[in-house]
């Protein structure tokens, strides 16, 4: 490839979070930074909240005549001199390009490209040791599958995230399980990115092809956000057009496609939750790969009704319908995910499926559940539940209103769609 | 429902062919007819290619005391004595409305509906035998799967049916696994039809919502098939609108949607052998559910652009994406149908699918490797094989000029296509 940058900066990438998932995506970048020296900058920090970890004796690392080996040790310094996460990516050799730094701020200190990939619920907290830390031209990918809907509600986190810190922020999200991804073997994703034009005498500097104006706002700030400007990116870095970030994320085993939608690839990781349950529901009554599969297109179609129903102006149904963070991660999701494998055994057995979780999870909770309790709050408030009636009749089964034989019943209305 | 038929007759429905599928459909609308009399007369002819045939000792119906059951009998004495085709779909009990009948031409007598269900490879010489004798009125749906590629052209099996027999026919396809269906297990299907509206004097008989021309035209009789004019249906009958042939086929346990994409609808239930062989080989490999979904999720968009390059005027892309002719059929294809397992198998213990075909197929032939061939054909003739990947990487791991590992690089390609 000619190298013919005219740039005088690099782009430094770092990613905020290190878990499983966290210290995969990582792992990507950092090999991706490699092999395009003249886009970014070598080094990837990666903020891990920082713990003590002894390495059990089962661990390669482990070596009984050391007494550093058998003592707790500081979680960054294990990642940083054994370039592994030897607690949450055992057994997969990092790049030496990623550091793992405990402090947040410093961590972000200088970066063009902000990585989030933590769990939810730390979400708000980490912004609030962000903001002010942040460039203020920087843009976010945010990895967070879901969305934070309640009956007051739904918004995207790479809002929250992109609102709070007042920088443009993106998604990624696909048909990813973690450490298939980290052994490199193949699979897809999706990452949306549009940032909006800056303003009009600074025609769309990321060379965006949709250079319109921002997509951000989600349903229930249409009133309250009107948008703070963002920051144009000086011209002295690369442009971050598709290219450029695709260039970020793509590996020979890790395939990206680009889209505008934002909303779409953040909905589709959290609405496919409910659908696993459903898959998991009716395969625990034996009913086949025929019922199986009829579950999972009325999901797609459940998921593409609720995006342009509530996400209409930014959002495309065929970012579920054909994209990896759509009808694949479906598909994913309702083979072996917890969610449907909990609901089967929750039929099967005849058991709640909250005693499933409780035996089989190990203290974690479902997402499926309280998603779809948080998704039927909201469409309760909007008067929509009828339109949803696979969302819904998951609702009814979780709270005992229904069983799952009676979903054929609940949705057959969905199949006269078109004669209505 | 009120039952204020202005129509002094009502349709009779045949069924040509009994096998395991056919006659699957001829008991779901048998029992159709059976709940709405004012539509349709009670009695369902089922052609059955009549042979002698032994109950076997493991059969209820199996009785040693009496010479009848176990010698050889007709099997159309026993499908109608029984209510059973103990042949093709044993221990279902068929609705007595249902009559075999071994001769072709008396089944499709008077029927203003007709069933096709049968092997393609029976359809050009039974079709022969119907030449004068089917209602020129009539209105066929084809129940095979697939269509008949080679490098000479693309034609639809229900275009086939329709030209010879000079009558409209629409298709059913679907996540069908007939055995599933026939035990009412629930499932979904697909039923594409539209006849054309008869002529400008006789505005849309039967009431279609898109009483467009003919959509029956094929890639290549566009120059051959100056379209003979079809009969009206007389006014005397109900109309063949959606509404009405829905109710033909659709059950508590057996949802239909309609469309009007009859070239989607045939060519999902074709296309699809293709990709399962491929999940089938990225599975052998080990390689996780990430990898299957992604070889689906490209199937199902290599299905589309197929549709729309060689059906343009006629197909939708939704058929594939969102019905259950579609996704839901890959779905099901790719999780247990024998071309997936064959190919699974083949990668797992390296040998020739062909070994494998012979060994676990007992004399049968796979559909995905014919089709995968026949589509090569095809799309060499065209110059496009570079355009669908997917399909052209199957056929040359089948050919041993790829691997199965090679398949991410082969499509890698179409991941960038956001791109270009």
């Amino acid at each position: 490839m000619a190298n013919l940058s005219i740039h005088s900066k690099k782009h430094k990438v770092c990613v905020v979070g290190s878990g499983n998932w966290g210290t995969t995506i990582a792992k990507v970048v950092a090999e991706n930074v490699a092999e395009h020296p003249d886009i970014f900058e070598q080094d990837i920090q990666m903020w891990v909240y920082e713990e003590e970890y002894t390495i059990p004796s089962s661990s390669k690392h482990h070596d009984p005549g050391s007494a550093l080996s058998t003592k707790p040790q500081k979680l960054t310094q294990l990642i940083n001199g054994l370039h592994e996460n030897v607690k949450y990516l055992p057994d997969i050799a990092l790049p030496k390009n990623i550091i793992a730094n405990p402090d947040v701020a410093s961590t972000v200190e200088g970066a063009t490209i902000l990585i989030f990939n933590l769990p939810h619920q730390f979400i708000g907290r980490i912004c609030d040791n962000l903001v002010g830390k942040v460039l203020p031209y920087a843009r976010g990918i945010s990895c967070i599958k879901g969305v934070s809907v309640s009956d007051q509600g739904c918004e995207l986190f790479s809002e929250s995230i992109g609102k709070k810190l007042n920088i443009y922020c993106g998604a990624l999200s696909g048909a990813n399980i973690a450490n298939e991804v980290a052994l490199e073997k193949w699979s897809e994703t999706t990452v949306a990115y549009e940032p909006p034009a800056m303003d009009s005498k600074q025609p769309t500097p990321e060379g965006s092809p949709h250079g319109s104006t921002a997509n951000l706002t989600s349903l229930n700030n249409e009133k309250s956000s009107p948008k703070a400007k963002l920051a144009a990116l000086p011209a002295e870095y690369p442009p971050l057009n598709h290219k450029n970030i695709r260039s970020l994320f793509h590996r020979p085993y890790f395939h990206v496609r680009m889209t505008t939608d934002v909303a779409g690839v953040s909905l589709g990781g959290a609405l496919k939750n409910i659908v696993a349950l459903a898959a998991g529901f009716v395969d625990g009554l034996g009913w086949g790969d025929n019922a199986k599969s009829a579950v999972m297109r009325i999901g797609i179609l459940e998921e593409v009704k609720f995006g342009l129903q509530f996400f209409g102006h930014s959002c495309r149904g065929e970012t579920f319908t054909e994209e990896s963070c759509g009808v694949a991660d479906i598909i994913t999701s309702c083979s072996g995910g917890r969610n449907f494998r909990c609901a089967k055994m929750a039929v099967k057995e005849g058991k709640a499926i909250g005693e499933i979780e409780e035996r089989e999870l190990n203290g974690q909770k479902l997402q499926g559940t309280s998603t779809a309790y948080e998704v039927n709050a909201f469409l309760k408030v909007k008067g929509v539940e009828g339109e949803f009636p696979l969302f819904t009749a998951v609702y009814n089964i979780l709270e005992g209103n229904n069983r799952p034989e009676d979903i054929p019943r609940l949705v057959e209305g969905h199949s006269r769609a078109d004669l209505d």
